[in-house]
């Protein structure tokens, strides 16, 4: 196997590369692959950052397995497809009659002195995603800037010129997004504190919101059931500490979703999304031009958007984790990866809901 | 029929429901079709929110009735055609020799702070339906972010730091639209006053304005004849009180109209638009899409614009909403319906003028 | 003829109207065409508004008529055509070693509080054509608003807030233009006066400038050679006074480029632009729907840009009126005139020039 | 050949037009061809502006030399080609599992009151350029222009309102890029002393920046080694003095890169680049309709962009200067040069990237 990995020649594994742990972090040789060719479904360990250097691209090839059997096992592992994406999004269709108070009203807090950027992405991609009205609370700094950016988005200014640190009437919104550029100020910490106690329904967390949640533990059973918590791998590690292989971090994962009842979106290739029953999805819409500043400001609020316009948590995790990345797929497609910014992703949302007609 | 209801086949109607009433809300039951197939012109109850969930979707089948006999019936309610709307504009073609004088001078008073976004909105739209000139009112905090978000417009700015609370002088002015984004402060019920006391040319009230004569009842005898309002069904509701269904809607409506004699746009599905003679017309462009924050500032623009470019208070209101209606079509039709915002309506207005080429 | 007039079918009058006077305001009764069909070259009365109601829509028929012959005429009356605007921008075309260093850099003294947009406007426009470096001159109250918008001009703050009271050092223009939405005060009032004192290269005059000179016309000896002036018809009377007919005007336009030694550009349909020399130059571009707010700014930017990146003022008043006009023809053309505001026509500004190419 | 340069007919050359002298300055009476064919490569005098007179366009005939033969001459001068430029982008590809950390953090050190333009551009330019993370540190009037302006963005602000004058945290930057419209007050010279003597990571200097070392010599010592200096040439002028003829400076240019261990793109058509080790190499993209204000802004936050995102030094100058001419030959396609702006060229950016797939 190592004469293999020496070769100059292309390297196409069949099945798994020889000497790949499917189920664990590999130990000893292991041909390094640049394609695999395997069968009917893909092996977990393909969506794993750390197998990628033996795995390579992978192919999939149908042998005409029963669909009904591999319905009936048994999983709580799925691999998100297109047609699940279509069906959420059919579940709730707009009617003729309908009015923007049908689609809810979403709070944005978000932002700080030097991070306006974060509040003006996230409200582009909320309004770029069905919500019916939108409300964006920021520091005094900001006003101007979303004001200006944002025409359609009402501003809640908080006292603090610089930061978060007072909430807003929360009575009227039907979702709150929160984090992207808001720091880990104190003042911060404590006015997170407050919202977390205060707000009745479902929270979307992100980047700063997590940091403080991470540096502040016991806030952590603060977070409303089915919230929704969308850390990078860094951000995650504040929350649950270290693990050794993609392995234990699945199971990390789906431990603390289980056991805070919340949804983690956690960020990166074949993003990994779990639910507080357990269950593990991955999505396969992105590409590694989305490895930009702001990109996860507008997953904020892309979910934020879903969730408040009347998708459920789950389906705005679901979907809203899809959109993103097939919004960045076609911004990418026109664009290229190279020059992708976090503008390109809002300004081709339309195109991946429409995908959807 | 309730077994009708309850088969899993698609339930077609031909004319009109089996039990549905035409004039009136229906009680008892009544077959639910998802498509109603009628003759050669729609019937009032299709065109109401309350008989959706009976008619569905409605087609029609021309028949070969005399169209004379169809335009001797003496008739009040219209359901305006696209022929209707290409007269009006024609009527007022622009000449070789025109200049921006020609064109009138628009005043919108509007936005507050946390607010401006509206002022944005409506200016653009104004500045799209063929105004020569624009002078935007506004509340200081939102100097800057008009001047950098709409260069052609003129500014004046409010005493007030936050909201509007003196008139500037109004001789310039060929019509002034007000309400988006204002609040109903004191001091702005106020300014309000003034505004209707001191005008010479009808107005186009919007939003807050419109929430503002629902509280102080006495503002409505100022309103200068042949004004436009455009609520929706809530701020027409504090205006008017309560109705038990549509009909009641529409004859509250109507009877605003005659009595205030003013133009009543009542916004949603199948907008009516009730004159001073006590007509009813329906317009049939715009989608559930257009169910967002800021359509609604986008159509005063565009009727403001209209006004005060020439056109009669009636053309204004029938043209203005189709053209609105019209502009979120053609939007959608690219965009789609979940992702449209405002700002689309607005970059979709030349495109629903050119149309009619 | 008074028969004809009544005739609801279409008129069409051959050479010209019968009863009209080419030479001369017309009295008595005239055919007022719908079309007028002549031959060769159009008549001066052709180009006049007030004409206009008696000649319609004119097309000419080639008879054939010597074209030596025609140029050998002594004329001082010449309707530009596409082929002479070819010339002048062919004789400046940029050479592969060419830098910024070489194309002039222009100042724009420009705006006011409330009308900060004509600084916008015009500084997009000279930057679309051709200028190497542009700088604008605002009160204090325009600083945010052109640097967010223009990020290619450099900035100079006037001492005031709000208004233009003191120029800048001059020494590195090679172009001044002055007025669009600078006010009329008696502090802007100096503030000219001492430009026109100081400054060293041919201005650009526009809008409040140029009332001013109305208001203050000894300032019009300051006027250095070569200056343009673009007035619009009402701010050309505040200047000279008024006329009595189109031809009138025509004589007190000639008189004053004579008098000034400046050029002028009358705006219009058929903008008529005359020389030092008593050349009376008729343009042929433009549309109905540059009747808009700020149409005016963008054409002192064309002429200012053109001029400072070294055209001559004559070519550089020619050639900005014909790109101008084209401009907002092309604009047209895709967003018709109803819906045409004046960022359309500096959007078109590149068209207008490669089509050229 | 005084005869021939009379000639009203169209002087073509072949090899090189006779009289030329091609390595150096020419003396005497030369032929002044439009048009020069020459063999297989280019001789340096076609790079060189003092040629162009003689040169004209050249056009290169392939005559069949020996590739090889070629590629064993020893030289320390070679034209870019576009091959060379595919490489260097290949050999930094995305691969799926990257994240945004993977992609470095930029520091550009930019404008000044009144040029903040140039922070605007450089930034969009940056980020368009695949960086992952930018921060842009600017004066405090810049703050609401630029977080309006380039929400991907952060800020770092200047205690000083109007310039630079101090330097923020330097250990999380990947590259610092510094100088477009900073000015060269004295307090921004000692703060790009502090800058120059804290940064451990390579520096890309542009504009002021490269005038204040002109002017304090003694800071040119602190360039760290292999940091990349843009200069046009009357900047590089103020770093090395007068040059008789273009092979002195490219001799000067050559000697300042070898001394000083820096990088330079001297930046002009043709732009030379020169290397530690003293390699020269010519740029081939580009065109005059970018002689525009902005422009090397752009071509600071290009290179800026590319090094902090991992490329070489070496590989971020060629490359980027490579893709800025490329986006300027793409952007004037569309537009044509004589209105191309500066934003054009960052527009354009992605296209030229994606070229490259």
């Amino acid at each position: 196997m190592e004469l293999i990995n020496k070769s100059k020649s292309i390297r196409v594994s069949v099945d798994v590369p020889s000497g790949l742990m499917m189920d664990n972090p590999s130990s000893g040789v292991v041909v390094r692959a640049q394609h695999t060719v395997s069968f009917q479904l893909p092996k977990l360990a393909f969506l794993l950052p750390q197998k990628y250097q033996f795995v390579g691209q992978w192919h999939l090839v149908n042998i005409g397995l029963s669909k009904q059997a591999i319905k009936d096992l048994s999983a709580n592992k799925f691999l998100i497809e297109r047609k699940d994406i279509k069906k959420i999004l059919r579940s709730k269709a707009r009617t003729k009659f309908s009015h923007k108070g049908n689609f809810g009203h979403a709070l944005l807090v978000t932002g700080s002195f030097g991070k306006i950027g974060a509040s003006v992405l996230s409200a582009k991609a909320a309004l770029r995603s069905g919500i019916g009205l939108l409300t964006v609370h920021i520091p005094r700094c900001g006003y101007q800037i979303i004001q200006s950016s944002v025409p359609e988005a009402m501003v809640s200014v908080d006292p603090s010129e610089e930061r978060f640190t007072a909430i807003p009437l929360l009575s009227s919104f039907t979702v709150v997004g929160v984090g992207p550029g808001i720091g880990v100020d104190i003042q911060t910490v404590k006015a997170l504190r407050d919202l977390l106690q205060a707000v009745k329904v479902p929270v979307v967390l992100d980047a700063d919101a997590i940091n403080i949640l991470g540096n502040h533990r016991e806030l952590i059973q603060l977070l409303p059931q089915n919230s929704i918590l969308t850390p990078h791998p860094k951000e995650f590690e504040r929350l649950v500490g270290q693990w050794s292989n993609d392995f234990e971090r699945l199971d990390k994962q789906r431990e603390f979703s289980v056991r805070t009842q919340t949804f983690i979106i956690l960020k990166g290739a074949y993003s990994s999304i779990t639910a507080p029953n357990g269950t593990i999805y991955f999505n396969q819409t992105g590409n590694p031009g989305m490895a930009t500043a702001g990109s996860g400001d507008v997953l904020t609020g892309i979910v934020t958007g879903m969730m408040g316009r009347g998708y459920t948590p789950e389906q705005a995790a679901l979907a809203g984790t899809w959109i993103h990345g097939l919004s960045g797929d076609i911004a990418a497609g026109e664009l290229g990866e190279e020059s992708l910014i976090a503008s390109d992703i809002i300004d081709h949302i339309p195109q991946a809901f429409t995908s959807f007609r």
